[in-house]
């Protein structure tokens, strides 16, 4: 297909077609099949910025897309690039834009909402119904992600980087706003105990951001003992837990058994075994996995909060009265909002663990995509080494 | 068995040994086995009233024990004196009472907590593990229910009645704190859309709290039309909708298909289906069932609150994703604080649709609690009429 | 001067000028200048609407641009035409206009954000820096008010109007939003006592609004006897009072005496002066006076909330002791923000008392603003008939 | 003075009458009137402990009784101990105590509330009206200081210490409370910048808790140089101001002026000076000064919070409208509530900056307290050393 035909297939809307160039992009055309492509770029919206990605970290939600062609429940129905942890440079600005100028290096917030429904009005722009999210298969035609040479952004959700912060560490931004979001809409209060399911970039991000808003102890449990012997050398984390692996009970109770059995250990590893013992007073659930929610309402104190963070299991089986009789609210996290300004912050301000260290895999160049795609869907190199977080930069 | 080894079964201090008198008693002493007793009281310990109890009202867990000899996982050792709605007049007072005097009317609240953990001194007494609540079986020996002639009751938990208040309206101060507790757990602001699942007293009570609250419009839904009619003839909802019986499916698909509908049914009653569709602000489940919870979090719009009211089902399936996806704060209820102060201001101004009229059935003396029972374990009498709820008057 | 000068001093923009037309508007060229002048309108921008004016409601502040040219600190620099509570009908649509057609009847929020800053991005749009807002002088060149033929105004701080409600209640939309605002920042629980120092037309919606958000008890005090009864009688509060005239203490120490008394008496008037007297659970200032901010944090209880929402004197010496040492939260308020779709639903419930009852006076056509003006300024007219809100309507 | 008739006047209730033994007691009979004593004590009540007080830090209310047997408006009105931050050693129990032994190391919460008042059941037990409070002339007869050898206090509001902490980083939990009490009631959010208005202890300490509950930047100011320095070396603070002295505006304006040039140069300090500044997150002032809650009005953001710690001009003249038109939240703290488990979890976990560190001061054995007072009253002694917290062990 020639690139020309492909920009109708893609949302280029029709006032970008005047003095358009080619850039090179990472598109997925079907279940691994990656393909490097010519793509056509106009200039940009009045008020977008044109920015030449530099730097874009691989998630989950992009490895499932490279293996399934789907996440979820959401199916690609055409072409799709994948990327939507991202930094880079501005190379063009439109014309309406102000307080941007070529050569600012800029994370991107790739979610656009409308600004103007309900959510969005009151500041909860991330459950806009007509979101158009980069690299989602939601939005039809799919909104492309970054994995291109350059992408028109609009300059509102682009975001300038100090000059001490590295565009790689700006562009785990957005996985940190996962983190910042889930622990600001949880109440997290001075001197308390969090536990952690899941010790991913996500769930090491969680426990760093509770650690500093307020948390005395936080325990991360995870199924990787290279996960969590990390978040606790790395300063992630105060105490680790490994889930014992290869334990797949398919029965209820079985279930439940085994939830409460994990509930018990990390509450002794958190230090609430003593004579008060209630539970943690929050406990994140960053994998998604039913027995982790299980797990979770048990860990939890009465008058706690049980906070999902993971995307997972759509349909769960739960001891809905261990919530109900504890008063224990169950948060649900999508995404982030209002979030880029504080990570940038936080980021700048060094309180955090280093960002930078948690990149454990970096390519260089869109044909790298595959490789770069083939490791980050496991948890340890062909080498043993751990996976985190992997980065394609150009 | 003679009275006086029934006071040592029964939870009678020590301290209050001396000076005892017989009362008569209502006595559990195993399913439907109802025994009118004699029992001992003492005279009231120091910071103690002797209430001469006048109206208990019969709650679902009263009937549960009743039935059963156990409510939910709680099973009954001893024999258990019923009744937790309950209203009196002072007929004694503890030596170091004050602001109370001989002749007073007062609701008990019944549930004494330990004052002394976490929980109780952050005004979360509810959650108090040592929490000893009266005509439950969870503390042993048992904390005995109010059908008995009198009881002797800390005054701090018992709450003068106004002159013009009735009391038996007091003594349905009781599911009236539920009411309370859980629309102050909740967030109603001015303007919002509510759904009750459930139109017993509870659900009634938090549809017409809710409505005090701020909400515009309140839709109740139950299996029962004569609760849905008596809430919209009485002022409780604005719209009511039958829940179609007999469809009980048992395949989780079958389930969540059919929640779906009731969602989507009482979204349209609710006035919910215009073009910016986005389902209830809150939805309060009082009937704890499965399916109205799975329908709860569908009918609820993306960044709302499900509220656990209704005990139920303690293990359930549930279709997390549309809470997590939608930031849905699902919110647990565990009975109440702090709020028969409120209650009886509420009760007193005469802001809320009549107590008394509830009281479908009245039986007088402890003689008649087993027909009272028999009575209130349905939803009509013989006669075909209504039963919401049932009070025995002394 | 000509009315294409007057264009050029204006607001309008740019892209606006193709296709104008004339319409009438009135003025205000300095202190009590009120001039019936033509102007020109262009074809709304794309995103606009052209609202036929029907109803304008006079605020305080239009009455201190018509007597002083000025509000406050904000001095007008051009001619200004006044209103900012306004409903009218739909004439034209911008090109990109959805969701609204010729003939619609709504109401204008005529407060225009940048929609781009982080107030507007969390929701809390009335603290933008870039507010444009009719009728005010603040930004230059100043916003036009709604004292025109039409107006064209983004589509998006449109309402329609449901078919029972009148323009005229939609136009008091705004001052409700102002209540709404308030009582939603405030914290206001079930069974709460509200003082209310004001009995304007905000002072009373902030009284009604207060007592469908839960309170049980709210009184409100006034100088003016006709507005404390006129609150009275018509169901926007339980208790009155009327503040002595007169009496102007100038030391400081008289002054927080008289607040005292004040609050001693809007106390026992609102019935807290019982046994456990710990004053009003929340007290709202919708005077800007001194001293009600002295009294209302005398009368506010230990852990209660004194919330500004009449503008007024700029620098207040207060006894700020009674609000440290009791931790009462000073609560500010400014306009109001995500109101509007609230406001219309309760107008459309019916649950609030009248709005249109509070008009009590309505001029017709633009001719006779001034003699509005002449009218709004006082709390009785010439017959000593109360002055509430005077409406012009065209 | 006979110790017996001492007995009589102090606040020793009846029941301890009986095997009373003496003690050594710093008892304050007047302005700078030390003296040291012989009291008697009896066994402790069934809930209380008997401890032997260790370490006693000095605070300024303390100092304010020591040169002028007054502290604000409290005029003490008999002989008064001192001394309220305080720790020591278990050495006899009440007969009903339980979860404690002798020789436990203890830190005392010494206010005693009456458990039974609105505040008390909702958790604010700081506002109860009954509270008695050690060393304070509020009540009367006053609850004496812990500059005594022993002193009988409820077990309930005592709190074990954990081995690796020492009894005087543990007295010092009581203005820890402050600022932990502090931090909570404000609403810090991750990426915050906070602005703290007092480098003193409370001051110290309310900056090094706004940091590690999410704040990213906090700037302290303060009139000596010295204390400023502290907070920048030992990592309470990250920036810092002096404010300049010798001028002291008399006139309102000229106070506004200083107030408006003091918020401008710490906002420059914090780093908030650049296009789109609006100002602190949140100001905390914690010296209880007028031109600094000005100074604090101004500094703070639209819809930021200014949270009153500081005790001190009773009658402030403040910019209102600064607060009223920005949605400014003014937050009174009034000592603390809840707060002694989490300080003690804090400082346990040695995520704070060293509390041991911040006593400058020691002095051994009661005899000292005069001497001890002196210094304590002054901001360095006659070395030059920086006074911050004056400890006294026994």
């Amino acid at each position: 297909m020639a690139p020309s035909a492909l920009a109708d297939i893609y949302p280029i809307p029709a006032r970008h077609k005047t003095k358009a160039t080619t850039i090179q992009a990472s598109v997925l055309h079907g279940p691994r099949d990656l393909r490097l492509e010519t793509r056509t770029i106009t200039d940009p919206a009045p008020h977008e910025l044109q920015v030449s990605i530099k730097a874009t970290g691989i998630c989950g939600s992009d490895c499932s897309y490279y293996n399934k062609f789907c996440n979820g429940d959401l199916r690609a129905c055409h072409p799709l690039s994948l990327g939507h942890e991202s930094a880079g440079v501005v190379v063009a600005l439109g014309e309406a834009v102000t307080g941007f100028q070529i050569g600012d290096r800029v994370a991107l917030e790739v979610g656009v909402p409308c600004d103007n429904c309900r959510s969005c009005q009151r500041g909860r722009y991330n459950l806009c119904p007509s979101m158009r999210f980069r690299s989602s298969a939601k939005s039809v035609p799919h909104f492309q992600g970054t994995l291109q040479e350059r992408v028109n952004h609009p300059a509102k959700w682009c975001y300038k980087i100090p000059a001490h912060v590295s565009l790689e560490s700006a562009a785990l931004l957005e996985p940190l706003s996962v983190a910042i979001h889930a622990c600001r809409r949880a109440t997290i209060e001075q001197g308390d105990t969090v536990v952690v399911f899941g010790a991913g970039t996500v769930g090491l991000l969680v426990a760093a951001m509770a650690k500093v808003s307020g948390a005395v102890t936080v325990a991360i449990a995870d199924l990787d003992a290279g996960r969590v012997n990390y978040a606790l050398t790395n300063g992630f984390a105060d105490k680790g837990y490994i889930v014992s692996q290869g334990r797949e009970p398919t029965e209820v109770q079985d279930k439940l058994a085994f939830a409460k059995e994990i509930s018990v250990d990390i509450s002794e590893i958190a230090g609430l075994h003593d004579a008060d013992y209630e539970g943690a007073d929050l406990t994140f659930d960053c994998t998604g996995k039913e027995i982790c929610m299980q797990a979770g309402l048990y860990a939890t104190r009465p008058g706690g909060q049980l906070v999902m963070v993971g995307m997972g299991t759509p349909i769960q089986t739960l001891p809905m009265s261990a919530a109900h009789l504890r008063e224990i609210d169950i948060i649900g996290i999508f995404r982030y909002a209002n979030t880029y300004p504080i990570g940038m912050k936080m980021l700048a301000s060094g309180t955090l663990p280093s960002l930078d260290k948690m990149i454990t895999h970096r390519f260089r160049g869109l044909a790298a995509a595959k490789e770069a795609f083939d490791i980050a869907t496991n948890t340890a190199d062909k080498d043993g080494n751990l996976v985190l977080k992997v980065v394609i930069e150009l």
